[in-house]
């Protein structure tokens, strides 16, 4: 690696540096490692290892690896001993991009073409299984670098960083599918703390300061400053997504309102709506977005109408099983969101108040994040480092990106 | 575990076994593994560990645990020892089968509706990377029931194998994105060895041995028994596809026509073929399933698929007339390749005598995996468990599901 010109980073620790320099050097350096982790069969180049650089390349902010490393350098860890590790983080933090991008059918990801919108669907899934594939060999590869122990525990910590993410989305998956609103603030925090808290704040920081040697009990303190950071930072993208700007947010404005997103916004507004207000909104939430949904064609059910005629006949159903499945035939298609009806949830987001809402609680998580940072300062050496996962506080709830 | 009632994979090694109750001992084995890993955490139960068994219960062939299992055992291993590596390699199979089933909009698995047919894209995305992520803890917790040092090669191996498998299948979805049909026979083995080969056959012997302490060089004996295998495994597959009895396939005939997958059939016809049926038949291939076409449908069978289980739960609504609603919703999908035009593809296949090429080359793969594994005989003992790898030669050119 070029260490000269990556002045921040790898300095020595003597003073405040600029974040936003830190981010862009991490990021390149993660790149290169991201190039140096791919295997190089020039069989499987273009197939597959071009399109796993696809997202990790486009301009991103880089967060991840950044957190892991300053964390890792501000506790006396070598720049050489975290990067591998900050380097897959990276990598899964683009494979769960990749995915969540398919499952939210999502058309923008920093500024340009989804992958699935790119390369199709199947690609698309395959390159995040590849990238979630990929992780594994690097991580072995630690073993020399950092010894065995320190290894193990990094997989651990793996592991149950992955666990969490999925189990988080498989939460918040669930609620839009039930069309669950019987949710409060502390349900949504415990859900993006898992869903996103975890990959992206929590393990950065407990792996960077793991590989350093840092103990278990200071590790612990500072997953706390991360836990608060995190929720912050989910809050401001929800923000975001509702009205950041385009060119700069790189992805959909109002995506998260066709989603049916629980967001801290969307139910502080429900929770403020007035009944008959609630009412149309849960109408309008549980319609698909206009890309998911589809007709039943006529074709479609006069044939399956035939086919329960006969199941009927047949014995097989009940007159009353009959019934229930002519209903749901009649209502299968599920309607779709229109431009207007989003418009609606849009203003009454305004009425609210909820965006200003979310402001003040995004606030308060990150100040909590401070106020932790700031009682590790009794071991935590100054250092360029330590300066920037304190200006990570800022930087989270001021980002427009 | 209950020990008592698993005779066949228990025993010690005194004689032959029939392959059939060993395959079912392991399946039921390796399903109780399963459930020991996944997490017991309440909150996660129904909306993610739940959906992550349902393909496991589901009856598979369990082949690849099996081989596993017999291989460990033949080589004098310990049934305590391999059975926890043997179960990841099934999760790993049903994460890539549901993963699979999104990228080829199939419809039909082990007899009853893919994942994301039932529960939506979304979820099963998810619910497939779940199954990823949740296969490196009981990897790590290994080390105290093998050593750290072979745990170490499990883990190496591990990620061996799902790179194939992601480079494997990323060269398929090449071939069909870019409509390509410059390939030969010996591009098909490529292709098939990493796509299903490694996960399927080679590393589960690979991972069996290793466990049981065999050198290298052995080792590397049977895995060239495992890739001649895999082969002859993969082109039987493609054989049902085409010719097998759909109650006992439990996939959809002829689904590789409609996803112009390129297996050896279709090689050989297209090889075979007229320049003018050669043509035509490109142009079909050319009409894909349209990813959007297919995605039409999906909340509609979601939504309906929920009803009709709600209807067999309520007793109004018998198995049988459970499996033909299911079928007919299938029917219903809406797709650009037109039956006639499938059909012409079918005819053209049975013109060239491609499918008793293709069980030509499969016997020939499968010979050549007999004659390796004689070979090994030197310093394989006589046991129930050699027996049961010799039987799956002829089980995987034999078997119609």
């Amino acid at each position: 690696m070029n260490r000269g010109s990556h002045v921040a980073v790898d300095a020595e620790p003597t003073g405040a540096t600029d974040l936003l320099v830190y981010l862009r050097e991490c990021r390149e350096l993660v790149a290169e490692e991201i190039k140096r982790i791919l295997p190089e069969d020039p069989r499987f180049h273009d197939v597959l290892y071009r399109l796993m650089l696809e997202y990790p390349l486009r301009e991103g902010k880089g967060l991840r690896p950044a957190l892991c490393v300053a964390t890792s350098r501000a506790v006396g860890g070598q720049l050489e001993t975290v990067l591998r590790t900050a380097a897959v983080l990276e990598l899964y933090h683009n494979a769960f991009l990749i995915h969540d991008d398919v499952e939210d059918e999502s058309w923008l990801r920093r500024g340009e073409l989804t992958l699935h919108r790119e390369h199709g669907l199947a690609i698309a899934v395959n390159v995040g299984d590849a990238m979630l594939a990929l992780t594994l060999q690097p991580l072995l590869d630690n073993v020399p670098l950092i010894g065995l122990g320190l290894s193990l525990r990094v997989l651990m910590e793996i592991a149950h960083m992955t666990r969490c993410s999925v189990e988080g989305q498989a939460l918040e998956l669930d609620w839009v599918r039930r069309g669950r609103f019987d949710l409060d603030d502390a349900d949504y925090v415990t859900m993006v703390e898992r869903k996103t808290g975890w990959y992206s704040f929590i393990s950065p920081v407990v792996l960077g300061a793991t590989i350093a040697g840092l103990k278990q009990s200071r590790i612990e303190e500072l997953a706390g400053f991360a836990r608060s950071l995190a929720v912050a930072f989910q809050i401001q993208d929800d923000i975001l997504n509702l009205e950041g700007d385009p060119l700069q947010y790189g992805k959909e404005i109002g995506g998260d309102l066709w989603e049916g997103k629980r967001t801290l916004i969307l139910l502080h507004m429900m929770r403020s709506a007035s009944p008959t207000q609630r009412r149309r909104a849960e109408r309008i939430l549980a319609k698909a977005r206009p890309a998911l949904a589809g007709r039943v064609g006529d074709a479609t059910v006069g044939h399956l109408s035939r086919v329960i005629d006969r199941l009927c006949t047949d014995g097989d159903l009940t007159a009353r099983g009959r019934q229930r499945l002519n209903r749901a035939l009649r209502c299968s298609a599920p309607a779709e969101k229109t431009d207007a009806e989003v418009r609606y949830l849009r203003q009454l987001v305004d009425d609210a108040g909820s965006l200003d809402y979310a402001r003040r609680v995004a606030l308060r998580f990150a100040e909590d994040a401070r106020r932790r940072l700031a009682d590790c300062g009794r071991w935590l050496v100054t250092s360029a480092h330590r300066d920037v996962l304190e200006a990570t506080v800022g930087f989270v709830i001021e980002r427009v990106q």
